[in-house]
């Protein structure tokens, strides 16, 4: 794989994180290389400590394993998931920059139509770096794009539009499906490349998969929370569902807008669907009463930080889907821990440029030079 | 131009009307013959009635000019627009058909990115015919489409989705930009084919193009109501724009799903942006008043029907939009005397199989039988 990097300075080099959980070597960055080598890696390795993870030479990262973990976080690290990728939010935690983008290490760099090689960090750069459009739907999509526009209808007062603060990407060939669609459709692949962006508009919730995701840190950091799951948790697979619900419903309070569509990545291969089942079947049972929870919650006024929306939501969380299993009164407090792990680390006063050196960084070979 | 016409009876033949408006000879159904000439045609003359509008050899057609409407509504007419496209609501008035397709005559054949020419109504009818999804997102768009499904997180519960009441297809070339927009990018073209239909979600309004429209009549018809617009009006090209609110908040009410997306046509020349800034400019204004004004209606639950829902939205639309401008107050009473415009002409005793022939009814030369 001899794919030169590219000169010039990539966009965000210095504000944007790429975090990636795994177990194994992460060879699947070979692929990536052209694309994220100019920037900073955050590796959260989950599983066992003792085990080594090789990174290919020539990338800049940092890396935690579940002992870093909990000589970061003390007691917190409780909130931290472990044996689930949930545990990738530890790297949204300990990231200083304004962006993230976060990634499977069994996702590919996809092609477009015309057989190009799709650089999904840059259009995921360029979705949050662009504002959404929530109050209103624009039938040509993302307005902003090179060769669209607002149609006719579209109130002129909306058409600046509001912040982004997430970045949904998608996935060709395994989608993203749960184990029981898994078992009766195994052989179903996503071959369709749908050529949009859009805003998901307010008050209305989304399956949010963490596989190819990105977010304004600053923005919306500290609701990314994506929950109790895995090791000694009786759930698994919901965590990037959690997250996604609670960050809109924080963003729509807020005024904050969620994009879904472009960039595709390729998304290598399935899980196995029968401990997938195993994992998610709680879920199944607990969404039908989790979604009609958060379509009806309405934030105070008085919430005006992320921070303030996230734990007023842990108090809901507790209250309503408390009486549903006794683990979401365990994840309420989670949620309350994150938020105290999260301002520990992240202190307000604390301005991002002056963050960027801390102790647990470690400088990687390449230069951090514009 | 030698289509053959495809033998097999094309889907919903005896079900759909197709919904023309037009001041001229509609040499464009050349293009669409292959697609179209299955099905029936309703003509609505604008302008000059004694003008003679030319249809190709071949259609099954009936043609209705202002004298006609006049002669079928009587003093209802005044309800009517003239001198403008919204008179295309009459079409849709004295169908007796499920579903109609309404396009514009300076519509013609897209084609898809394989060179393939779109049959926009087979694309229509598929989009009816299987149902919406307007309580969630679904990342990966139409779930019913082939080769798509439900992503991970979506609630089982709501996986069988509502009726579709609604399927608004878009535009190649020519995008349906208001007339600031058109004058500021003259060039413009639309030239992205975006593989997607997707519900609207509820909740959302948005801007309802007229130009390439379907809808089931029975589910939705007395709202799809156009307005008063053009000859004695202060405003014209917001015909459909209110259509499709009046339309979204009942669907929202009623739980009926509106999509959006394919099928796409292509719209072959913009029309003059003085003129339409002419017509439009008091829309312009006016649609930062009415937008807010859809956004915070909640129907009474007693309303169960369309009828009811578009009577109660009448009489909203004067106390709430009468301070904006006395047309309001004109267009309240327009709404209510379409209403009973169309309870005459479509008596709610009358089964939809029943109420095919009638006294306007005239049979062109395609054959009816399947």
């Amino acid at each position: 794989m001899a794919h030169p990097v590219t000169p010039v300075s990539p966009p965000l080099k210095d504000e944007l994180d790429i975090v990636i959980p795994t177990i194994r070597n992460l060879d699947f960055l070979e692929m990536w290389r052209p694309f994220f080598q100019p920037y900073h890696l955050i590796i959260v390795q989950d599983g066992d400590p003792t085990k080594t993870i090789k990174v290919p030479e020539g990338f800049d990262y940092e890396l935690y394993n579940r002992n870093d973990v909990n000589r970061v976080l003390g007691p917190k690290a409780s909130c931290i998931s472990f044996k689930d990728s949930a545990c990738r939010c530890f790297g949204f935690l300990v990231s200083k920059k304004k962006y993230i983008f976060t990634i499977d290490d069994d996702c590919f760099v996809a092609k477009d139509p015309s057989g190009k090689e799709i650089n999904a960090l840059a259009q995921h750069i360029q979705n949050v770096l662009t504002p959404s459009t929530p109050f209103f739907f624009n039938t040509l999509y993302d307005p902003y794009r090179e060769g669209a526009d607002f149609v006719r209808g579209y109130p002129f007062s909306l058409r600046e539009g509001v912040p982004t603060a997430i970045s949904h990407g998608l996935w060709l060939n395994i989608p993203d499906y749960d184990a029981p669609t898994q078992l009766v459709k195994p052989r179903e692949r996503n071959t369709r490349y749908v050529d949009a962006v859009m805003t998901i508009p307010k008050g209305t919730l989304f399956p949010m998969c963490g596989m190819n995701l990105a977010f304004d840190r600053e923005l919306i950091g500290p609701a990314m929370y994506f929950g109790l799951m895995g090791d000694g948790q009786p759930i698994g697979r919901y965590d990037d569902m959690w997250a996604g619900w609670c960050c809109k419903v924080i963003c729509d309070h807020l005024s904050l807008g969620v994009k879904t569509g472009l960039p595709y990545l390729w998304h290598s291969k399935a899980s196995n669907p029968f401990v997938n089942l195993k994992k998610e079947y709680k879920g199944i049972f607990w969404q039908e009463e989790i979604i009609p929870f958060f379509q009806s919650i309405v934030l105070p006024k008085e919430c005006t930080t992320v921070q303030n929306c996230y734990l007023e939501l842990s108090k809901m969380v507790k209250e309503k889907l408390g009486p549903v299993d006794p683990y979401f009164q365990k994840l309420g407090d989670a949620m309350v821990t994150w938020i105290e792990a999260w301002d520990e680390l992240n202190p307000p006063a604390q301005a991002a440029a002056t963050a960027l050196p801390t102790a647990v960084k470690k400088d990687g070979p390449t230069s951090k030079s514009k």
